[in-house]
């Protein structure tokens, strides 16, 4: 039924819909699910150690038997530095404990890379750039596939330079952090309907398109304009089966069109979030931010204290700028709503 | 032949492509070819005084009998300061002569409005806001359409509470001036893809989609979303019937999809262009930039003697973020040639 279906062949998948990997919120559950509708699940790998990466790996397993992909951020230097004070007083004011030191929170990227390879992952997909050349050539000789994103028509040349085999179109609408990786990010801030062409002009593999789509109306609109098939993260946070804080999901429910932000200050890189008290105020210390990702780290209390309060002042809420149109659907619901609206948009802009 | 023709109807008009009423670069060789073609061709009139802005319609009205629109700017206050040394440094560098004290080079408004309403132009569009619900009412007296341009779900409503027939949702991808008039600009930064749907959404009247949007995959894309029409600006920039200096026009057919940004150096108020020495020199010395539309009027002397030296670095190059998909074409054939893709396309988007 798929008026392409370069990338649903390539990755044996029934439905171009690739649920993003979004660390923190996918689940075994949820990656399962979307598979088991036929679309892509994928799980955020980034943040989880090895061990408990190759535990997840086989849960998925006993949950699907049909293809999924797991995700890493491309490796890059870490950096710690000081405490800014104004997490002391956060914490103070939520009774959170003293502020952690910042530990590494991501990777190690090479052990999280032989898991993968050893447990065969089917899709590979990288953020932040390309994996080094000689481990995307051993996903290939495990004949796996290799996703990753772009920002810009010359980070797509360059995935396509590094062996890269599908490329994610990553427009200025998505949540969560931009993966933008060879240019300042203030030029990786293309929208959706002016990247995918332009992408899609660019490269002959397949383009999937990312970026303020949240339904059956952004899937059509995505092939129109050159994409071979969709990665929606935002349209998946309302799911039961993800692992998000009820107070996170409230707030998507509840998010307007204009209600989020691209901000440096959750992570030390930037990613867009439900805009909040913690937002504003580190914006106007932007001096005090740390580089990615001890950010994060020194961070996590206050973000897990702040949730399990139902505050939602300090909580990293990613989310794009289709938010609003978020449904709190089982994702196996969800997908088949979605093809099913697919083949009504497409026929009604059949000529009368 | 198209999918929804309630903005057709309503502007009397053959295909649902406007041209976008650019200042500077809209002639009335511009508005008649796309008029003469089946579209809504539109002049941005508010940098144009009213007796000369009388003798452009009846210019027109000479060369297509039919419909078309004229912009203005909504009323605003303008305010003068000092001059920056930075632009005396730049004339003399250019050899320009004196900066020029800043003069009004907008309105007045309701003027302007008075020739539009004697000359009874079928359309009537507004930027940065809807116009008075007086004025909304005089136009619908004489029978003709008021457009405005939203950039946010909350701006589309009081849009409609003003009285005003279709939306023009402008995401960020537009080139120009972005027309945000009730949030903060940085509120009223949404992608395309991203705030079609939740406008047509909130909305019982037609949407007008704009930013990004360059040929008959954006055209098919905004449709999708839950559009009844396109405004299209950067892709007319490249057409020979319009007003812009050489050095601007071959700026954007080298334009990249990362070359543009939005800055309020040219004028004192937010708007996308092709970056250049002025923006990033400017961008450095925020302070020294004057309010809307003073920035404009002190800066004019440079921005021509810069054109007139065929010099990118001090022209205002206004351009959307799929500027590298213009194609030099007559504005007739450049809409024949979308309409004919525009079948191709949603044909190819068919159950197999």
């Amino acid at each position: 039924m798929w008026p392409k279906t370069e990338l649903i062949d390539l990755l044996k998948i029934t439905h171009p819909i690739i649920q993003a990997p979004m660390v923190g919120a996918s689940t075994p559950e949820l990656v399962a699910a979307v598979s088991n509708a036929g679309g892509l699940g994928s799980y955020g790998g980034a943040a989880t150690a090895p061990a408990k990466l190759r535990s997840i790996i086989r849960q998925i397993r006993e949950l699907t038997d049909k293809p999924f992909g797991v995700n890493l951020f491309a490796p890059a230097v870490e950096a710690y530095q000081l405490t800014p004070e104004l997490l002391t007083k956060w914490h103070n004011e939520l009774d959170a404990g003293p502020v952690p030191e910042p530990i590494p929170i991501l990777g190690p990227f090479v052990d999280q890379f032989t898991v993968l390879l050893e447990e065969k992952v089917p899709v590979f997909s990288f953020h932040f750039g390309p994996a080094p050349i000689e481990a995307i050539r051993e996903i290939h000789a495990i004949g796996s596939i290799v996703l990753a994103t772009a920002t810009t028509v010359g980070e797509a040349n360059a995935l396509i330079e590094a062996g890269v085999d599908v490329i994610i179109a990553q427009g200025f609408e998505a949540g969560g952090h931009r993966g933008t990786f060879a240019v300042p990010y203030e030029h990786g801030l293309i929208g959706t309907a002016a990247l995918v062409p332009q992408i899609a002009d660019a490269v002959s593999v397949p383009v999937i398109a990312a970026g303020g789509i949240m339904d059956a109306r952004g899937i059509v609109a995505a092939f129109a304009l050159g994409a071979s098939g969709v990665q929606m993260g935002t349209a998946f946070l309302a799911c039961p089966e993800n692992n998000i804080p009820e107070v996170y999901r409230q707030a998507v429910l509840k998010c307007k069109d204009e209600d989020t932000v691209i901000t440096e200050v959750f992570s030390g890189k930037p990613a867009r979030a439900i805009r909040n008290r913690f937002i504003r105020e580190m914006e106007n210390n932007r001096d005090k931010v740390l580089p990615f990702s001890a950010q994060m780290s020194i961070g996590r209390v206050l973000y897990q204290t702040s949730a399990q309060q139902s505050n939602p002042d300090f909580v990293s809420m990613w989310a794009g700028q289709g938010a609003a149109l978020a449904e709190a659907l089982p994702a196996g619901e969800l997908i088949e709503k979605m093809i099913q609206e697919f083949l009504a948009i497409t026929a009604s802009l059949q000529l009368k």
